[in-house]
């Protein structure tokens, strides 16, 4: 039997709840999005569905896997004709029945179709959902995004805007969603704007995507980052451009983005409520050399996520930048446990140590960040075991000791190594020679954002300070999607 | 390009809408209901469903295709553990996208997880919708069979067989149904008891079942039918047996089963509320005989659908039953369009001429019955170009000249052969010599039912008659299952 | 878990070891092909073939599993393009790996591109085998029709047909095959005429074909047998007809057809050698009514192999013929191994009783023959449990007592239940009330051959008499084909 | 419809035609030969194949893919069991039907079992196989590798080691070959040593792989390269101990290994033939800096074959190294040709701008080398779009002016861009302000292999200089492989 590639080690990632994107005004909308959706495909690898109105009908497609393997082919338009579309991507976990979660949401409701695609949590999602079962409602899928859906279906506004602004005003937590109705395609971020969404236009057509890199991609122009709290709506003008009109049913307030977009999940290529993610990851890499600076012969980054902040560090300290660990790219999905002996070499399935870098070196290991520290403490034996003299473990981020509610994937607690362990503590585990973190101060610095306002801070950095940005309802909220206790085990299905 | 194997043969039969089967007080529960839906595979092959309850949680899977392609496997008691376990099978169609339509349908509905499965047409389907999707309701299927499922759900009933009741009373039409919750399984028959369902016994456990060929299957013994209008329930007793309650709702009135399961459904070896299929089709073709006797050298049934009359047109006339049509039973389901010239050859991709016993004979055709004719033309015209000397059409049940609304799915009246021409013209139509239908009464003889009541019919005789045995509610109520008019044109999923 | 439909009763069956079909000067011949190996399809499930030539190169496409299921869709004459075309069914097997043994096998050599399919055995291709190994030669398959493929190969004659020619001259047993090169089609039997193999003219083009049923799916005109020992060449004439040639390379002889054509493979519409399959079987029928008479009150016939038998012996016995047993046309093939205490319903996935005509009846049970007699033992149990008062088992067959060496798959002599038991032994293990066979006799009788003339017999009766029609040169020459001792244990490929 | 990804792009690379890897010694060895082959994946994405000697029988499985996606599963060791196994990965192609050219190849000879797996390429392929097919061979593959199977089987010495090197003595060309017999595992290098091949060692086991991050992934120690001209056989010694022992059956002579392994096909991280290849290509650029610098304001890698380069070029520039091109690593293999609006946008599906490093700055962009230049023009363009102030593109390796045909699969030479063109008309065409390679005397200082010694070339460096290390038999001999004219043209076959 072979080592398992990466089932600890994808447990060892946080995994961002998804990516939308949403076009109106364009022939072939549906390739647009496929391509959103590939630009988006690092925000959720597990399933992807596009959602299209062609005039007179919907049109409906969603799978597990990627993008890539699955809207492609000379018929995709055919499949999925129309001038609007939505789409979603949605991040990748274990278990096999999940196709019924893949988004967009669809449902026929008095008003007609509508599709809805949602990035984000709602924290008071078990709630929602035990009134509406309460009253009747009938859920096809265990996702927290299906209460909206629900609650737009029973709304007796008229207007379907209003009718899917109330149904919004009952949830709480955090959300960029994109839907698509007969006659519009609407867009919303949260009150905070926990999560991104931006506005692109092409030629007459509107674009609402998770990104700025999903713009690039169609050769989009950026507008402008969509505001927190804001509800916009697309429609066809009368002069076949689309227009765009805007709305803040809750009123404005301050925002408060997710910091960890800049930390790890948003593209590095992706400038995110204006600010450019490369720059401001090598800027924490940067400050991290001035806070943790060791004598050393090489700045070895973790590949991907640790390249730009090794860049600004090797920069910042004089220090050699050198491809140390190469990440093999055609790592299957399947790999499984080897016998005992061989385990060990798992981790050798994804990265393999440069030999000729490491051997007799002082070795400076930089990465974003430390979750459960499982993949990191095989990194570090790897590179041990290559001929490091010695190996300085440098995080880019703060410890991160509490966990997220608002859509990223993220261990419990007792998962978290930095919630449970010292740093000393963890220094050993690790195996390393001294191990150091950026400070949240140099967080906010590389953020160019000042000091941090601790009343009220400026980003949602809760998982490094545990100031959590909305009052947490349902009690272990974080739960809430994983384990909704349905009746239904599995509903595993299939057309072979 | 090879001829298509039957697309128009297959249009050309009618098609029963479903069979069910549950089992309570069972170990390894979903393994009987997979054999007893495995005999009822002539009800219906589009789709199969086997939903089961473990004690703890319910399992559901829904397939298209076979039981024997789908429901088998060393794991099948895993996949679907527990002892009480409900299935269903569906008629076939073309179309790709009906996996969501499959049953059981299953939601978690206030009181618990419920599962139902239904055979047979509510003939307010659309109208029942309508209101529900007007008050927030979410479809998840196409069917009619999930109007049930969101009545049951809306109910403001406590016990589960009391909500069940409540929405069946909405209900108008034909329906066997079998339900499972946590603590029961449910049947129920409509008030006329149009469509059958019978119970039966194993061991400690309880069956229901749309037909008795499926309590043989798995040697259970039979113990009754379910009567018209009865809703039995059967729950575990303290002892470890299934014990079973009946009940009336909507009182007690005569019954008026449909007549068609005699002539074309039920499988020759079922036993239908009291009768042997097999005995009462020779006794259609015995009859037969009779009333349009003609001098002949062979007897040559329609296979396999036409032979039990034929043996009985043979029995009462004294002439030699043949095998003159041989059946082809590995027809591949793929088969394609021809050119032109060899797309006649269609109809033999599945039956063939034997020659030897045709050349230069007077030939009796014996089939069930005339649909739309496409299928009985071809074969005349097979058996013509094989040397017959004269052709003698045979149908064992009078000329089908009204559309049902109960759960067959039939051509609409445009398209039945019967309601458009005269005798005369069908004979001509299909090139025969003769052509000869049994009568209503020579129906009622085999049925052994004594004269046809012109008041109070014995049978949901409509399709012969046109007498409906319940009020139409929704104009082209027939059509609703086929064209309820949905926002979503295609919602194609899949795991690949 | 589930019983298993058909393992014990596939094994207890004979399995024909292929059908061929080929065509020269058709548009379209792939098309023909198809719908010929379609009609050939009960002489073999387990793969198929069609090789064409489009007048510049050629193309081969093998499957496993049914022709209907693969040689279909509007592309198969872009897929396989020409006006030449040949093609084969194989027999079905368990066993996993078995696409390089599909046929048609395709060689590039010397004298260009060959294709050949066979049904039939060489008794002599073990040695033939290890002969061309020792010489270098390298086998794609495990089949021993690949011997003919490497002997033409190495041939040094110039023409085609005298490399053929030269091949065969060198193996020994049964042979129905036809070859595609690039200017000719090749047919050739053996010079026993063991194997049937038929000529027919559609058109301009000319046909080979196992059996005449797949002339008649095509509308093809049957132009007469291909003689034991003729190799008959097909090209195309300067005026776009194609013409045939006949040679006799092994001069002429007496022929011996294999008697279990007429018994149990070939189609009951086909005429083999100018004999009515259907006809014989009657006879054989009418004639085992007439030595093994018994009281009785229904003939019921072991469907489908047995009803022409029965039929003959009802009319005989006068006794009525009854529909005591249903078969089901829609047995999965992968139902599996149940508990134990419902293992004995497996039977009954693809038979079932028709209790109504069996039970309180002295039932005659009519079937073709007995192999091992696992199924019959069932089928008897069945029966006795629908509530049978006697059951008196016949067979249309004398007792087979000896295996065959000339390409049906037959269980080995140890397997055989007659060539272990008395008959005695077998009533007994039957369960029957009384058991009673054909005469070898009566076969003649049947088969309108006048006596068996024991020195020159007319026909290969030697499963029922031993006596077999060429010498047997490898030692268990029988299980060449299977147990060819392979270094490769299994060689899996997939294109997934 | 949406764009195609890579079809150009992928055309526009090089690609080797295999990686080789063998063990003989460990349990479970078809697990190690996984690992081996995953490490060598980047050598080849097309198929790839194991097999194994279990001590009794071969066990092979070859398959189209990633080993990743085959080569796993709990029952690996059961499928493929053994101590001795090989194995192959076969670079990426267009065309389906490519099965059977997977290895390793298989054959039953009069020896016993062989199996052999090819890295490389015979330039008398054609030659040898028309010879061979005259005299009676039957091919299985379209593969030149195929002939010294044929070659092995037909050579009249006895042992298996004298029957291979007696077959390779008759093949022209490069390569690096493993075998597997039952008791030894043979592996060969030319006698030019053109493609590498190493030894390992991982306890009683010895390995032979193309590349030492082969032995690196398993955690086997590296002994020393094969030697050019160098047989080696590994056989078990008494003592449970793989022994090995080496043949110099072709004499001794100066090696030429194939300095595009440095350049481009190698990982960064192996050892080939004594020198780091990451070394190597930092020098490449380092070097490349001297000879072609200029004023700039970042050196921006294509990803992720020039990033080593760009490294290098940036430390001896003082000019900042940045990610100015992201890479998306999710590309699926199937995306389609768009309408031409945005068929341009092909290459953003595969790597985009960052805008933010790109906008206004002068661009120095660093690539191995420049093949068909249609990838590098479309990525300079993307460049363009992003807002470069000046575009300078560098190749780390001389212009690809002469095509390869020992085992590279690479353009012709009307394809070739430096074939064509002049660096004037290249620069233009690619639309660049700059365009600067690295000379061959570069080159050969970054292998600090000292001067190009003109009349012996220490590298062979034929793409560059036209200096071919073997006289070219075939004409046209680097087309042999694409185009040997076989009569077949295509051979599907599928067992769904």
């Amino acid at each position: 039997m072979i080592p398992q590639a990466d089932d600890e080690d994808l447990e060892d990632r946080l995994h961002e709840e998804c990516g939308v994107f949403a076009i109106m005004g364009a022939d072939e909308a549906s390739t647009y999005v496929a391509l959103g959706l590939h630009a988006l495909q690092h925000r959720g690898q597990e399933g992807c569905g596009i959602a299209t109105f062609d005039g007179e009908r919907f049109h409906n497609e969603r799978h597990l896997g990627l993008v890539g393997d699955n809207f492609t082919g000379a018929d995709l338009t055919q499949r999925l004709p129309g001038r609007a579309a939505i789409g979603h991507t949605r991040y990748a976990t274990q278990g096999a029945n999940i196709l019924r979660n893949v988004q967009p949401l669809f449902a026929d409701i008095s008003s007609g179709g509508f599709a809805i695609a949602h990035n984000g949590n709602f924290t008071n999602s078990r709630a929602l959902r035990e009134e509406l079962v309460e009253s009747g409602a009938i859920f096809q899928s265990t996702s927290d995004s299906e209460c909206i859906l629900q609650l737009t279906a029973r709304s007796r506004k008229i207007k379907i805007v209003d009718r899917f602004v109330e149904a919004l005003s009952q949830a709480h937590g955090a959300y960029a969603i994109v839907c698509l109705s007969k006659k519009k395609i609407i867009g919303a971020r949260d009150p905070l704007g926990i999560r991104p969404l931006v506005i692109g236009r092409r030629g007459d057509a509107y674009i609402l995507a998770s990104e700025t890199c999903a713009l690039d991609i169609i050769g989009a122009e950026f507008v402008r980052p969509v505001a927190n709290g804001e509800v916009v709506v697309i429609t066809m003008g009368p002069t076949g451009k689309a227009e765009i009109e805007s709305y803040f049913p809750w009123g404005r307030q301050a925002a408060r983005p997710c910091i960890f977009e800049y930390v790890y999940f948003a593209r590095p290529d992706s400038i995110v409520d204006g600010m450019s993610v490369y720059e401001v990851r090598k800027r924490m890499g940067e400050r991290l050399a001035r806070e943790t600076g060791v004598d050393a012969d090489v700045i070895v980054p973790v590949p991907d996520s640790g390249v730009p902040a090794a860049l600004g560090y090797a920069r910042e300290s004089g220090v050699p930048y050198e491809l140390g660990i190469i990440r093999n790219h055609h790592v299957g999905r399947t790999f499984i446990q080897p016998k005992q002996e061989i385990r060990a070499l798992g981790v050798r399935l994804k990265h393999s140590a440069n030999r000729d870098v490491i051997a007799g070196k002082r070795v400076v290991l930089v990465d974003d960040s430390i979750v459960r520290g499982t993949t990191s403490r095989k990194i570090v034996q790897m590179i041990r075991e290559a001929g490091a003299a010695e190996i300085h473990f440098r995080s880019a981020s703060p410890p991160i000791a509490h966990p997220d509610f608002y859509g990223i994937d993220m261990p419990t607690r007792e998962d978290l190594m930095a919630a449970n362990l010292t740093q000393l503590e963890m220094k050993k585990q690790l195996g390393v020679d001294s191990l150091g973190f950026l400070s949240v101060e140099g967080l906010y610095w590389a953020m160019q954002a000042g000091e941090r306002d601790p009343l009220r801070p400026q980003y949602s950095d809760h998982c490094f300070t545990g100031d959590y940005p909305t009052k947490l309802i349902d009690h272990h909220a974080d739960r809430a999607a994983k384990d909704f206790q349905l009746s239904l085990l599995a509903d595993s299905s299939s057309s072979s």
